[in-house]
């Protein structure tokens, strides 16, 4: 069975190598055109520590005429390039299964208006960093958990999914779809925004009493409208601020390069649900507007999906 | 008269440029011995923009032991060395005049400890900069402004100080102290922490809507403490960030030197009136906290007075 895979960043090309590796036929959809003609023609790089593999790959850019032939689709764009591709979503959902990989939770209400299809959720913990159109580097590694969106969906189809795990790619099945996207969620509203606006590595949040401060403070507002059993998941946050200690956030990578960062998903889901429950957090909307500030500084737009 | 100018920081030479300038005899105290050696020696130099002064100075370093001959004192500490420098304050102020020129008003309690001498607020508007420990440049042009502490100060007190008043240094005489404070807190409160966090000049904190909002925040809070008349006041904290578009505020140069801020006489002040108030300002906290993660980034300890 051949994956497509629309969104060719980090991710994207991360799912890609991993595939490839076992054999599977991939095609990857990417925003620009020039991007697909260089996979096409070069086929693309993937490094792994010391490691340094190439591999073929079919690629095409994405377009309203776009037509998915695979039956599995992963949904690697960012959350924010989500409704620009939903159209071509929409029109080749038909028997697919799509596994979507967004952070944060805006993305669910887009999902309930896919019919006639199998929904998988999945939260990636990989870092990954790609160098150029076509060469992705793994620096970090995780696991990819994935949970059923829809009840009664085919067991076979997360058997196949659950096949793509290897050594340094573990596949990880969970039963609670809301629990894993929320648990993550709330990883990512604390560490992100606070590494982004000092910018600090990941340690830093719990090697600085202050920062740690600053963190419990969001953690105690986030948890309050997620409405989540909270016990071990304070220690979880800790628990990863440790782990990568050295590493930078992907919204402190996306301040510096000057690109759009994930925010709305993150933190303006948490401040939409908390507006919904008539609470304030005034902390979560301090880096709200934070990290919005920081994105007008730097006001460079992301070019949007060409065609669509 | 002589006057004698405790701390012999950017604001401390400034006055003394300015006293010399007109002829007043000016001792100045400073806190380590190196520098009062440097001064007596080499005298000190006064930039403001082309023009560079040299002027002869008195300077001595301050010790417990401390006998200050002037009738009239200038106390140019930072706040947070006001605490440190008391006694010697104590055991001088007989029949002396006092005129304090703290950011904050952390330091009123002091102040009520002082008897049988008198007390002069100010506030400084002046940008300058100690380029070394004897040589000071005057960056930016405000005023001086003065107001009594105490009822039924002796005129001729206030005559003598306004009397220092010119083109470049003028000083301005006003009615009620607190208003004056708590005005210049406002302004220090919400422009100084947040240059500080973001590391941008003064300006964009107006040129940019999502930091104007988190200003605006910061503002509420502070204003419902400090229960201050605000007509007027919120757009004379625009308007200085648009007169000083271009400049640095003290706690971004602080942070960026790794020097211990003001936040506690600033901030802090205005947290503990919130918690006599019973009130909570979530948006003051959260910056009062940053900058407390700030420092403890830099963490390099500031030496204290010498012999104190």
């Amino acid at each position: 069975m051949g994956v497509s895979i629309l969104g060719a960043g980090s991710i994207g090309l991360l799912f890609a190598a991993y595939l490839r590796e076992i054999g599977i036929k991939v095609t990857l959809y990417t925003r620009t055109t020039q991007q697909a003609d260089l996979l096409n023609k070069d086929g693309f790089i993937f490094r792994n520590g010391e490691k340094k593999k190439h591999f073929s790959i079919c690629a095409a850019q994405l377009t309203l005429n776009t037509e998915i032939n695979d039956p599995f689709v992963i949904v690697s764009v960012k959350q924010h390039q989500l409704k620009e591709i939903m159209p071509v979503i929409k029109k080749n959902c038909h028997n697919r299964c799509f596994l979507f990989i967004q952070n944060g939770m805006g993305h669910l209400p887009f999902l309930e208006k896919l019919t006639h299809c199998s929904i998988v959720l999945g939260i990636v913990e990989h870092g990954a960093m790609k160098l150029s159109g076509n060469e992705v580097n793994h620096t970090g590694y995780g696991k990819v958990k994935i949970a059923p969106f829809d009840e009664g969906i085919d067991e076979e189809k997360l058997v196949f999914i659950e096949s793509w795990s290897q050594h340094q790619f573990p596949i990880e099945f969970q039963q609670d779809w809301y629990k894993m996207l929320a648990n993550k969620l709330v990883v990512n509203a604390l560490i992100n925004p606070l590494t982004a606006i000092y910018r600090i590595k990941n340690g830093t949040l719990v090697k600085n009493g202050c920062f740690t401060k600053l963190m419990r403070q969001l953690y105690e507002e986030t948890v309050s409208v997620l409405m989540i059993q909270n016990e071990g998941l304070w220690d979880h946050v800790v628990s990863i601020c440790e782990k990568t200690a050295k590493n930078e956030s992907s919204m402190l990578c996306d301040i510096k390069l000057k690109r759009r960062t994930e925010i709305d998903a993150i933190s303006g889901y948490i401040l939409s649900l908390a507006k919904e429950q008539k609470k304030t957090l005034p902390y979560t909307e301090f880096v709200f507007t934070s990290i919005k500030a920081l994105e007008v500084e730097n006001s460079e737009a992301e070019q949007p999906y060409e065609k669509l």
